[in-house]
C-alpha cells in the first residue's frame, strides 16, 4: 500500500507489518509492504499472487485490512524458551495457529529453533505429533492393515519409494504413500517422482489410486495432511536445520493423516549422513517406536549403512534413472538401491504379516524379478495420470579424478550441495551421475561423476565452488597389481 | 524483479531468495520480490528506499545481483542449538555477519531464540558482549571517568534519563548518554527526548555536545555504537521476548563503546515488570557486575520496586510532560519520577566518588532544586538543535472507575499495550496520562485515565481492546470513613 495512503497512517501500518487481509468471508495473514511513487493510488492495494488464489479477488474488488491480534499461543512458545514444559493444550493451539498462518516466519523460527536440539522430551513429541494430525485432512480406509515406509533423510540418491511402493502393492498390501518434496537436500521422492508421472492429486483422487492399484507415490504437501509441518518444512529449509522431535512428529503424523497402521522408519547412519551416530539413530528409534505407540501406529525400526550416496543419481531425473534400472532390471541397475529397496519390502511384508519373519526378503525379490513390480509401478503411474521417461539437463561436464588409486571416502553432504548448486530440485533434469563408488579403482584422468545442468551460468556457477573443494572423493593410492 | 526475466531463470532466483545486490564498491543483502505483469521490464530490478540510499544508486545505474553463499556462522549457531556452547571466535563470527546483514530475520530468530531462556552462560554473555562492542563504532574521551546508566525496561513511564543526565552534567560529570527507542513498549527513552529535542546525532556531533556541556540525550541506534544489537532489537521487537544474556549484552556493548568507565544499572522488580522476582533480579545484578568485570567496566546494580507504572504518562509526549515538571519543580509533578532520579543520580555521584557515601541523594536533590538541572537540560537540547515543548494528541478519552474503593494493583503490561494501540510511540503525541495511583482512593465514574490519539480510528481500535480487558486497575471496596 502506499506509505502514506489514509489507512497506513491512521491504523500505523508500515513495512513489515502483519496485518490480516479479508473479502466476503475468506481471510489471509500477510505481511504488509509499503511504497512511495505512484504505482498504487491512494487506498489501493497490490497483493502475491498466492494472495490473489487464496482471497479469489478480482481487479478492482474491495478488500478489508486490519492489524493482526497478537498470536496468543506465542506466549507458550516463550514459556518453552524460558524452561517451561510444553504441554497438550499449548501445542494443539501453536499447531492450530501456524495452521491458519498467524505466525509469521521469525516466529516459526522461534518455534522450531525451541523444539530443536533434544529439547523436546518424549511427552513433547507425542502431543506435537497429536496436534499436527488433528490440524490437517485425514484418510479412511476399509482395511485392517495399511502399511507404510518412510526413510530418515541424508543420504543423496536414496530413492526406494518408487520401487517398494509397486512391490507391496503387487504383494497385495495397501500403501497410500505420500512423500515429500526436498527440504534441504537436492531432491525428494516426490521431485523424484514427479519427473515421472503426477504426483499433486487431491485426497479423491488418491483415494481412488490407492482403491485401484494398492497404492500410490503422491505428494503429500498437496493434499494438506499436516499444514502446519508443511509451513514450518518451509522455515527449517531457510534455517538449513530440524529438530529431531519436530521431524519425528512430522513423519508420524503424515503416516497417521493418511490412516496408516504399520509404518517401516529406515534410519541410514554414517558419517556424512543425517544421522552420524548409532547412538543418535537409537535414541530416534526409541522415540519414533514410542511416540508411535501414542498415536495407535505399530512401528518398526530399521538401521542400515549410509557411508555414501545410494545409485548413482543425484538429483530428481538422475534418482529417476536409477529407479528405473532397479525396476527394469537393467544389467547396470544400482545394486545397492535394490538391496535397500528389497530389505524395506522385505520388512513391511514381515511386519503386515503376509510372509513369515525371515522371508520377506526373499518375497520381495520374487515379486521384483518377475517383473510385477515394473507393471505395478507403471499401473499406478497410469493411475496418477500417465507415465513419463525422465530426461537429463542437456549441459554436461565430468569431473576427472586428480589421482589414481582406491576410493575411501565420499563426502554425501558436499555432492548434495553440488547438485543443489547444479539446479536441483527446481531444475529437475540437473544433478550429478557418479561413475565411481567406494571401494572402486580409479586412474587419474578417470570420471568420478558428471554433472547435469539446465544453463551454462548454473554450471559455472557449480565449479566455482568446486574448485574451493577438495577431498569430496578420498582416493588413497595403492601399489598396482602386477599381472 | 520479473518472475522469468533472464537472471531469474537462469539463476534459479525466486520470491524471498536472499541475494547480494552490488554498485561500484558497495554491497547489500536483500531478500528478493518476483513480479508478473508489467511494473518492470526484464532484467530490470526495483529496490526498497533503505536499498536505494545504502548502494547510492540512481534511476537506471547498473547492479549486479547473486546469490548469497551460505553464511559460515549459521553452524555454530546451529551447534549451540544442540547442546555445544557458544565459544569467543563462534560469536564474534556471528556478530561480524549479522552487522553485515548476512543473516535473514529467521535466521536471526533463531541465534535470539538459542540466546534467550537461560541458555547463555557468563562467559558466553561476556564474549557476546565484547563481540558487539567491536563490530561498531566507538567514543573516546579524555577524561578518567566516564559515567552512565541504564534501567532493565518494563515499567511504563519510567523515563528518569532526561532528569539524571542533566543533574550528573551539572554536577561536572561526563555522561554520554545514548538511549535506545521503544522495542516492545509504547516509548523508549529516545522517543521521549525527541518530542523536546534531536536526538540523531552524529558521533563528532555527540562529542561537541558532550564537550560543552558534559553531558548528552541522544538515540544510539543513530550512532551505530552496536549495529549488530540494532538489527537483532528489531527480531526481538518483532517475537516480542528477548533473552537475559542478550539483553545484558546489548546494555553493556553500548556502554563500552561510548568510552564509560562507571555505570549503573537500574533494576526495577515487580509483578508486571520486565524482571518479576527477587531470584531473577540478583541474578542479573550478578551477570552485569561480573561481565562489566570482564569488559573493564565498574557496573553498579540497584534493585528498585516496580509495582505500577513511573509517574502519570506513557507514551513519548505524556512521558516528557511529566520530565519537564520535575525539572521545573512544578507542584503537581510527579513525586515517584522524581525519587527514582535522585536514586540514580545520587547513586552515579557516590560510585564515581564526587560525594561519599550516603550523600549523593542529597547532592542530587541540592542541583534539582536550585534550578540548575533545568538549566542543563535546556543547554543540552539546545546543543543538541533545539529545544521545544512536547504536545499531545488531539483526540482525547476518558476511562471512568466503575466501581468505588481503593486501587490496590495495575496492570502494567496492558496499561503499555494500550498506550501502543493508540499510536505510541510512532504517534509521539498518544498515549496514556493516569489520573490514578496505587493506594488512590477512587469514586465510581471518577477518572482513572485518559486516552490520546491522533485519529478516530486508533481511538476506536483501543476502546475495542479496552472492551475485552478486566481489573486493569483491581479495585477494593473499603468501608466510607465517617467523618
Amino acid at each position: 500500500m502506499q506509505a502514506n495512503c489514509h489507512i497506513c497512517r491512521s491504523e500505523g501500518f508500515e513495512s513489515l507489518t502483519r496485518v490480516q487481509v479479508s473479502f466476503g468471508n475468506k481471510t489471509i495473514i500477510a505481511t504488509l509492504n509499503v511504497l512511495r511513487g505512484n504505482l498504487l493510488e491512494n487506498l489501493e492495494a497490490g497483493l502475491s499472487e498466492s494472495a490473489w488464489r487464496a482471497l479469489g479477488v478480482k481487479e478492482g474488488d474491495k478488500i478489508s485490512i486490519s492489524h493482526l491480534q497478537p498470536v496468543a499461543s506465542m506466549s507458550m512458545v516463550r514459556a518453552k524458551i524460558y524452561g517451561k514444559r510444553l504441554e497438550e493444550n499449548g501445542l494443539k493451539a501453536i499447531i492450530e495457529d501456524i495452521t491458519l498462518g498467524k505466525y509469521s516466519g521469525v516466529q516459526m523460527a522461534a518455534f522450531i529453533t525451541t523444539c530443536s536440539g533434544d529439547n523436546l522430551d518424549i511427552h513433547e513429541i507425542s502431543a506435537l505429533t497429536k496436534a499436527m494430525v488433528n490440524a490437517g485432512q485425514r484418510l479412511k480406509w476399509d482395511k485392517e492393515i495399511i502399511v507404510d515406509k518412510h526413510c530418515v533423510g541424508g543420504l543423496p540418491g536414496n530413492r526406494t519409494t518408487p520401487i517398494v511402493v509397486p512391490i507391496i502393492a503387487a504383494a497385495g498390501l495397501t500403501i497410500p504413500k505420500t512423500s515429500s518434496r526436498a527440504i534441504t537436500s537436492p531432491a525428494g521422492t516426490a521431485d523424484t517422482v514427479e519427473t515421472m508421472s503426477n504426483i499433486s492429486l487431491r485426497l479423491e483422487e488418491i483415494k481412488e489410486v490407492v482403491l485401484k492399484e494398492n497404492g500410490c507415490m503422491v505428494w503429500g504437501g498437496a493434499v494438506q495432511l499436516s499444514p502446519a509441518d508443511d509451513l514450518l518444512i518451509k522455515i527449517e529449509k531457510a534455517l538449513d536445520f530440524d529438530g529431531e522431535g519436530l521431524m519425528i512428529a512430522s513423519v508420524l503424523s503424515k503416516k497417521a493423516a493418511a490412516g496408516s497402521t504399520h509404518v517401516v522408519i529406515d534410519i541410514p547412519v554414517g558419517p556424512t549422513a543425517k544421522v552420524r551416530t548409532m547412538v543418535e539413530a537409537h535414541k530416534l528409534k526409541y522415540y519414533f517406536t514410542v511416540v508411535g505407540e501414542v498415536i495407535g501406529l505399530e512401528v518398526e525400526v530399521i538401521i542400515t549403512e549410509g557411508d555414501q550416496p545410494v545409485g548413482r543419481g543425484i538429483g530428481p531425473v538422475p534418482e529417476a534413472l536409477d529407479v528405473l534400472a532397479v525396476l527394469e532390471q537393467k544389467s547396470h541397475r544400482p545394486k545397492d538401491l535394490e538391496e535397500r529397496s528389497l530389505l524395506l519390502a522385505g520388512t513391511i511384508l514381515e511386519l503386515a504379516k503376509v510372509v513369515p519373519v525371515g522371508k520377506g526378503n526373499i518375497k520381495a525379490k520374487q515379486i521384483l524379478q518377475s517383473g510385477s513390480a515394473l507393471k505395478k509401478f507403471k499401473a499406478i503411474c497410469l493411475a496418477q495420470g500417465g507415465f513419463r521417461r525422465p530426461e537429463l539437463s542437456p549441459i554436461r561436464h565430468q569431473m576427472p579424478s586428480e589421482k589414481s588409486g582406491v576410493i575411501t571416502t565420499i563426502d554425501n553432504r558436499r555432492l548434495a550441495m553440488i547438485a543443489k548448486l547444479s539446479g536441483a530440485p527446481s531444475d529437475p533434469g540437473a544433478g550429478i551421475i557418479l561413475h565411481k563408488k567406494l571401494g572402486d579403482r580409479v586412474k587419474k584422468g578417470d570420471s568420478l561423476f558428471t554433472i547435469f545442468t539446465d544453463t551454462q551460468g548454473e554450471l559455472n556457477y557449480t565449479l566455482r565452488y568446486l574448485e574451493e573443494q577438495q577431498d569430496i572423493f578420498q582416493i588413497t593410492q595403492v601399489p598396482e597389481l602386477s599381472r
